[in-house]
């Protein structure tokens, strides 16, 4: 991730500060209406409380609601812990209705219950239904800020009907066309009602093979959906296919950030779980359980490289010299399998590749790992031959022989950990899982075992000791 | 990344299969109009090249343009192949802009020189001028399908001209507001023109502080805005101000899986290249370049290794016990380094954490170690203790004894690897740099290092010996 290189930012953000700077409040609070929400959210998180509360209250009611929808999470607790119940409910009224419910979870019982009188039933309404739904599906991220008409009437009608509900939010890029069940008909878009003839009926335009998510749909999987066809918003139906929200595109893209962190820590032994978790909000103990599992089972897993060691220990004590390329030996092969790996799911999780390819992947790998064992090899040939720190050997060995043998041997090594690491994840779709829980570390882990097998069977048959 | 769990695709599916092999072409052809796109393309996808032919000659020629716009690359070259030039340079002119710029770059010379003759004016000169732009800018990505009003214009006469101009795609939901040069002024939503009397004037509602991209902006710029003000797509201006294109929110997303991809590559060791570049479709070759500089600096850096424990070859000849668990101390640092490296990169490219927060982290990441370390000694000392090989010692010297040494020899490793995991990825933001360099082969070599150092002075100040 690169440094933001947005130009434009700092430059309204500039524009406001020195707005602030010169005490020119009519003019601020004008750019407060005209600037993008966001640059003008990150302008006052870097203010004071009350000079946030001060700007506010210079804002009409809806601009205070969608600039307040863009406030860190901290930002709009500190204002719900300052504001008296009935301010901050007209605020939260405003809000937009995801936003609005993932705050309303973040109060503990007693605000919540503190707050609802203030609220207008509606607003209410909204809000427990929405804090109903399990975080991780469709209803958990959906918004109920969206326009609906009824199929049987002329887009004249319809146009009326939207221009009366105007919702909050600029979510009208789609309409949802409903009974008067609310159970969804189709959909049109808002193009379709301005290229149309007024008097045309909805129902003869209506899209009715729209795709839709289920309430209880896994969240992931409503991304996907949204990813694979293109769309602004996504239309979220319960078991009736009444209409109850819809999931909009920025909720996508911040699912797949998600996700994608997800698969890197998954890739990397730490364990997922199923709430967001921020770095600093997540106790000590809960990363530590995290991580814990894959670690002492790797080290537990270990425990067979020690068994090879001991099983080789007169080698060892003959050709102490070995155990100073053994390092390097699994550190290599660890890398060399964790890159394949790499490259393989990505590749997979990108559909690239499909496991029915796995000869032809395998078969790559073999030849990308054959041009870096030749240059690893050499780099270790040199090394040894010419800068062995005059290691003791048994004599009738002399070092350009040991050299050869630990070069051949780490030329194993890194095709057969390239081969490891690409084929797992492979072997790990093929059974129908998930190949991000291939892990690196297990890996690693894995090509230290083969390496020491690989490692010590090559220096007894080739020097002919035991 | 989980399987698609989508239960309507299959349906989809089923229902043209269905239609299909009942041969019921009229009921067919119009479900291709009806479904989505990427249903309908997915469909044909997997039919023979003369069947794909068939169904598309019998839909109208915008349908054929939206349908092979979801092709995948591969049959949209197979279809260039087996189609007439004149055929094929209507469909070409019916695609999405970007995508056929896409299309036209993986044309031969030749057989983009073939084309030419056959497209109207202006599709050649939409496909010339999107061709001239390098992939990773705003200009490489950007799509020319856009609707433009004029800010003098009245709502009515703006509405008219968006009826007019009907640009192909779906993309309406901005219009944006030019002078006659086409230099932009600024937009209005779909929504504003449908709220506001017809006779408003455009510049009396225009948003002028509108976020846009610079036609060389880097594409992750591009897409980081799109993200952060939530926008369904992004104007692009030359450097006249000039409008020449929009970048859509789904290019948002590809660019935010590629910019992942590239992310954990580097945290893997590979190095990551400018072009977009599919796994099979690269050479071995180019493959081994981009994993071989990592793969050998680290090696060569593992000559420390071979230096430390050359250094200490009086000791482990003594206590050839101490051999064994070399590699588990190398892996479990390894392994803790990487784990605390990932979760502070993650953290800081969400943005959850930042580099003033070091100290914080630092000690949270000793906290969590400290908690890791325990669980790691007590299985090492269980395994030392009970399962150790009946290994030679020298005489004085207990297993137990022995046991309690490595333990804490690697309680120390676990703590000093997670800070190097952690703390590396912070100094590097701290200088201005992409914290996702911190690789995690390179933890672990420097581990490693530090592992054998901590190993060998913890032994021959406990047990001493030298």
């Amino acid at each position: 991730m690169e440094e933001n290189e947005n130009d434009q930012e700092p430059e309204n953000q500039d524009l406001l500060q020195d707005l602030s700077e010169q005490g020119k409040t009519a003019e601020l609070v004008e750019m407060f209406e005209e600037l993008p929400t966001m640059d003008v959210a990150e302008f006052m998180e870097e203010k004071p409380l009350e000079e946030v509360i001060e700007y506010l209250k210079k804002l009409d009611l809806e601009d205070q609601g969608r600039i307040f929808s863009d406030f860190s999470i901290d930002l709009q607790l500190k204002l719900f812990h300052e504001l008296d119940r009935r301010t901050f409910a007209k605020i939260f009224g405003q809000m937009f209705s995801d936003i609005r419910a993932d705050l309303y979870q973040e109060l503990t019982k007693e605000e919540q219950i503190e707050l609802l009188p203030y609220l207008d039933k509606k607003v209410r309404e909204d809000v427990i239904i929405l804090s109903a739904y399990p975080p991780e599906t469709a209803g958990g991220i959906m918004t109920t800020d969206f326009a609906t008409i009824f199929a049987d009437m002329t887009m004249a009608e319809a146009l009326a009907k939207i221009r009366k509900d105007a919702p909050s939010k600029d979510m009208i890029y789609y309409i949802y066309a409903v009974d008067h069940s609310m159970v969804m008909k189709g959909l049109v878009t808002l193009k379709d009602l301005v290229m149309h003839d007024p008097k045309t009926r909805v129902n003869e335009m209506l899209n009715e093979f729209f795709v839709y998510a289920e309430v209880n749909e896994d969240r992931e999987s409503v991304a996907q959906k949204i990813e694979k066809y293109d769309l602004v918003a996504i239309p979220v139906l319960n078991s009736l296919n009444q209409l109850v929200g819809i999931v909009s595109h920025e909720e996508a893209i911040d699912i797949i950030r998600k996700e994608e962190t997800e698969d890197m820590e998954k890739f990397m032994g730490i364990m997922p779980s199923e709430d967001d978790e921020e770095y600093m909000a997540t106790s000590s103990f809960h990363h530590f359980k995290k991580r814990v599992v894959w670690l002492v089972s790797l080290a537990a897993i270990g425990i067979i490289s020690g068994m090879i060691i001991n099983e080789y220990q007169g080698v060892l004590e003959h050709f102490i010299i070995l155990a100073m390329y053994m390092p390097m030996m699994a550190a290599t092969g660890g890398n060399t399998g964790s890159q394949a790996a790499t490259v393989v799911i990505r590749a997979l999780s990108l559909g690239e590749i499909n496991d029915k390819d796995w000869l032809r992947i395998v078969f790559k790998e073999m030849k990308i790992s054959f041009m870096l064992s030749v240059c690893v090899a050499v780099l270790t040939y040199l090394k040894i031959a010419f800068l062995s720190f005059h290691a003791m050997l048994p004599p009738g060995f002399t070092m350009s022989q040991i050299a050869i043998v630990i070069s051949f041997a780490i030329s194993i090594q890194v095709i057969s950990s390239a081969i490891i690491g690409a084929g797992l994840p492979l072997v790990v779709r093929r059974m129908g899982g998930d190949p991000a829980v291939v892990a690196s570390p297990a890996i690693t882990t894995i090509v230290d075992i083969t390496g020491l097998l690989i490692y010590f069977t090559v220096a007894t048959l080739t020097l002919g000791i035991s």
